[in-house]
């Protein structure tokens, strides 16, 4: 993708447990990032509150600053639009900047936004609207030779994207082929690919997002970023499509210590092993997968308390754990190469 | 809803495993069938070819029947319109008929029919069309009092629609105050109410049936229809979104006896017990519920065979089965209401 200058809507979200997209650009599109629009911590940096972004600042407008795309960086549950978001886009738009959304609510089809869009010009990017012809799925992901390693979780918001991104980072030093296969708004916005797979109708969700595996079958190692938790009864639905429809090999789970109840619902969250049983169980309907690797995220702990609670991980479940925002990803590459060997191990003998 | 006169299209697929949905409307709304259209077996009769519908006939263009309805009867995997369907609904709209269509494709927002329909002021009713403003499930469904009955499946098209609704007329026989919550095109088309469930998209699946779960709490016995099943890759997400959705109390296992690999996809058929075992533990993540009874769909096999297959399934897995087309719901209703008494018991004392 060209280089932009962005401005990130976080207004009165700016943390990063609800400003998941945000945070997400503020990482790895970190000198593209020209401010922070959210005027209720105006003058406050994008370093001070979010960990990363260093001395970005805070505006309260987006005429303050001289940018060419505004994206929104919340992504609120149903996705719809606040109406106090309203006059903000409506000055973006004003300002000549392009707006690229990852709301369930499509700003180019709004009545108000979209004409005004083009009448100034100005390009809107809805990220969840899905491109192309849906289709049903066809069952063949499970016999591609790329390695497919699959993101899980125990619940929304726990780091699958980000494991999925350092993960990609990491093996890529190592030189191997791999690619991130982005499935929700922020992750497309990373990669400028991917399928937002929550927005897809239900029938087409395996459909969807073995297509884009299809796509990218060349790659020698596929990171799918998983979506939502089996456990969650919100989401289960696109958890189990995206599953089944991408035949992973091999998962990592992804966890936050301490999440006793599952958010947004507060039904009370089961052990991480019985989590673990039933994507393995459900993964395997399609083809054999093992988690094989455990992302902890120990981001509300201590460093003391985070090593304490990554061993006992370790030891009771028999996996290699660790956050890889503090320790590195080093457990989980090793994880991926070894169970690649093992589950397709390349040819010993043939051309060089 | 009006008594209609209706033509069904089941044009080159006429029987009973292809055309479901006309299978639903001869079954069900009989006296409002004026004739099938399928110009391959034109002469022919609905009970010849579906074993159902009596001396309905067989035409193979709309004019040669007055008729006010054209309702497409068959539901291809993907549900795009074929193109060699395209010069009959033509024909359709000039003789005034309205359509009425569960494809995935809608008839209303085709370039050339919708436009005709409107010129030619016929109505175009596209059932797959969610309507009403989508929103996540919010989990309440699982503390309503109403007695949630889960028809689920091994695979597609084995009965699940049938079962709920054979069920339906025998219970409201016994006096329960008991409604069908359609989720598929043919159970809409029947109650005129529901929700196209596979063409939500995937984020607002479990909030969709929920809600309309809530709008028909006053029942005392919801059946709600199952799709798809949870070991078909293609279909799964939609299946334990929907579960989860209505959070039923009890299921009642729908199967086809000698399906041995699972439809469209080719992939082994596992062992039924493995089945409900997955449908159970999935289940429970959201609120306990157990497989009470089982439903086989014996169509394919002779009587004796049939009854030794009961026989032998009752006995292995120690659960009430029953062919309902074949030997009634008995078994069915008293499994459902000795769960109701266990899960729902009625306060015993209070006012009268």
């Amino acid at each position: 993708m060209d280089k932009k200058r962005i401005i990130i809507l976080t207004e009165g979200n700016s943390n990063p447990q609800d400003a998941k997209t945000a945070c997400g650009i503020l990482r790895y599109r970190t000198d593209e990032v020209v401010a922070l629009l959210d005027s209720t911590v105006k003058g406050r940096t994008a370093g001070d509150l979010f960990g990363v972004g260093g001395s970005i600042p805070v505006i309260s407008a987006p005429g303050q600053v001289e940018a060419d795309t505004l994206v929104i960086g919340i992504a609120p549950a149903g996705g719809g639009l606040p109406e106090a978001w309203r006059p903000i886009l409506r000055e973006a738009i004003e300002n000549g900047l392009d707006l690229v959304s990852g709301l369930h609510y499509f700003l180019a089809d709004d009545p108000e936004l979209g004409p005004l869009a083009r009448d100034r010009g100005v390009q809107i990017w809805d990220v969840r609207k899905p491109e192309g012809p849906l289709t049903v799925s066809r069952n063949v992901a499970r016999n591609l030779d790329c390695f497919r390693v699959h993101t899980v979780g125990h619940d929304c918001n726990v780091g699958k994207m980000l494991v999925a991104f350092e993960l990609k980072s990491a093996l890529g030093r190592r030189g191997a082929k791999v690619e991130v296969v982005a499935t929700g708004q922020t992750g497309i916005l990373l990669t400028g690919w991917g399928v937002p797979i929550d927005r897809v109708p239900s029938d087409f969700v395996s459909g969807a997002i073995e297509q884009v595996v299809l796509e990218h079958q060349d790659a020698e190692i596929l990171l799918i970023e998983g979506q939502g938790s089996l456990v969650h009864p919100m989401y289960s639905g696109v958890t189990l499509g995206l599953l089944h429809g991408c035949a992973p090999q091999a998962m990592i789970m992804c966890y936050e210590p301490g999440r006793d109840t599952i958010r947004h619902c507060g039904m009370e969250m089961p052990p991480l092993r019985e989590v673990i049983d039933h994507y393995q169980r459900m993964a395997a309907i399609i083809t054999p997968s093992r988690v094989i690797a455990i992302a902890a995220n120990t981001y509300l702990m201590t460093l003391e308390d985070a090593v304490r609670e990554i061993e006992s991980t370790e030891e009771e479940l028999g996996l290699p754990t660790t956050d890889v925002m503090r320790f590195g990803t080093g457990k989980l590459e090793e994880a991926v190469l070894k169970e690649r060997e093992i589950r397709s191990p390349k040819p010993t003998t043939g051309k060089a």
